[in-house]
């Protein structure tokens, strides 16, 4: 499960970028959030809100600061989240940063500004630490985000050791989402004392934790966390490769689809609350003959969603 | 020179992205802004303030909208703005581009939602439809924005066909900045009613008059902005090849550097201002030794920003 390292502050365990709640008039439905945050940690899983599988880009950042409060709020643990805060410009990371850490968030998942590519890492560098300044707290946990695929700007090992050398008790981990172990690896090799390598699949969570890794940080957590957990608890035991196989084959299924509308759509059904379909754009909703294919091979695989339906929303 | 169509209120000419001063604390720097904008206007060159090359995606949306308040109270005329309101989220698109409607500017250049890659046209169309729906003005003129080397998101002719016929007062025209001729040209060949190409360089600018283009929206346009108008305008004339290869020769000294931090070292040479220099990370300013190489170029070149010098700033 997730746990924060109470002296160090530095996280380890299982994550997911929680899937974010819209109404029929796309604004973020904080209850439903809320909700679905509870059963995550019931789970055993942190809460990495605002992650990429969150649509976090796709809410202002009003919108993320309005959520923050909201969770905080209704009682959920802000030692427990690690929320994401990178925007495209520094000044915009720094707000959410600050807000987030002055809540007592655990830590925060931190992208590159994403804007303008082929960037040197010097500038990388730059804004991190521009950031950092003007956070100006000893409270603050930044992993730093590596997304080549979405963001297209990608942090070198090279940038990671400066940042990690100049702010040794502030960059104190990364979700690596290249899905490229021999980057992963290689970063495991560094001996970066006490540095949270995160991968950001379950399909690495094995590996990851037989080379020293902290767990992962999972889209995929956010409807399958128990077995995932599971893994990451018993990851030493003789049944641990099969328990991989078993995620692959959950994960895999998802993997067909454009991911988020996916998991929308499984959270949909298992909590039998179709808003759980409602996506903002540039993403469209999983149309439905792909939703019924979804659901009949997760039934095949005897897959499910406990206790979710049970979740009581908090009073409006 | 930039005009806006009186009756269609849609724009022609010349426009640069213009380029935005920061002081030293990083913080943009609104009475440099006036000036420079003031010498573009002078030079029959509209504004399309937070562009790419204006480190728009470097700027927090509350800084984008006093920079837009403090320009309009400067009294810079909002009909010559064209500003950049393309955000990740559509309710930071809407807000932006709400605000620029609501302070009268002639239109606004609108990026799609650019994080989330790999999207379908169907779910780009829903992020502008929803941007249009929530603004809801019949003022409102949209740019919309193709620059696939930088966001990573195209805008398919079939997509921007669809946007024009359902939005056909409202979505005026684009700005391409993908760099292929062919693109363009395809474009020019769908007889959109009185829809508005501008190429995103001014080197694609006499083969986008030839063929019914309306001007270029052009990061030179900064620091070059008289002789582009000056094609813009005699492109019928005899010695327009010519002029066309004067321009592409200033422009390729520009292209052998990182264009912003180079576009700031110059203006400010010929400003006399050194802080120009500054850029927001992720970018690094011009390394002084390019910089002298970049000057002593264009001097040969016979390069100069007349008035440039001459213009005062506003009072603070």
């Amino acid at each position: 499960m997730a746990v924060l390292n109470g002296k160090t502050r530095r996280f380890s365990g299982v994550f997911a970028p929680v899937i974010t709640p819209f109404g029929e008039n796309l604004s973020p439905d904080a209850g439903r959030l809320i909700t679905h945050c509870r059963w995550m940690l019931s789970q055993g899983v942190g809460l990495s809100v605002f992650g990429t599988n969150s649509e976090a880009n796709s809410l202002s950042a009003d919108e993320k600061i309005e959520l923050m409060d909201a969770l905080v709020g209704a009682g959920i643990d802000p030692k427990m989240m690690m929320p994401g805060t990178g925007c495209c410009a520094i000044t915009e990371t720094a707000r959410l940063t600050a807000h987030a850490t002055r809540l007592g968030c655990g830590g925060v998942l931190m992208l590159p500004p994403f804007y303008y590519k082929g960037v040197s890492d010097e500038g990388l560098f730059a804004a991190y630490a521009d950031v950092i300044q003007r956070v100006g707290s000893e409270d603050l946990r930044i992993y730093l985000y590596h997304i080549p695929p979405v963001a297209n700007v990608p942090l070198s090992i090279g940038l990671i050791d400066r940042l990690v050398k100049e702010y040794p008790t502030t960059v104190v981990g990364i979700k690596d989402s290249g899905g490229n172990w021999l980057n992963t690896s290689a970063m495991l090799d560094q001996g970066w004392d006490d540095f949270r390598i995160f991968v950001g699949a379950e399909t690495f969570l094995l590996d990851n934790m037989r080379h020293g890794g902290a767990g992962c940080i999972s889209a995929t957590a956010n409807v399958n966390p128990a077995a995932i957990v599971r893994l990451y608890e018993t990851w030493q035991d003789t049944g641990a490769e099969g328990q991989q196989q078993q995620l692959n084959l959950i994960r895999d299924t998802f993997g067909k689809y454009v991911v988020i509308p996916a998991l929308k759509a499984c959270t949909g059904h298992f909590s039998g609350d179709a808003r759980w379909d409602i996506v903002r754009p540039p993403l469209t909703p999983m149309g439905t003959e792909d939703k019924d294919t979804l659901i009949s091979d997760l039934n095949n695989l005897g897959f499910g969603m406990p206790g979710l339906m049970a979740m009581t929303e908090p009073a409006a």
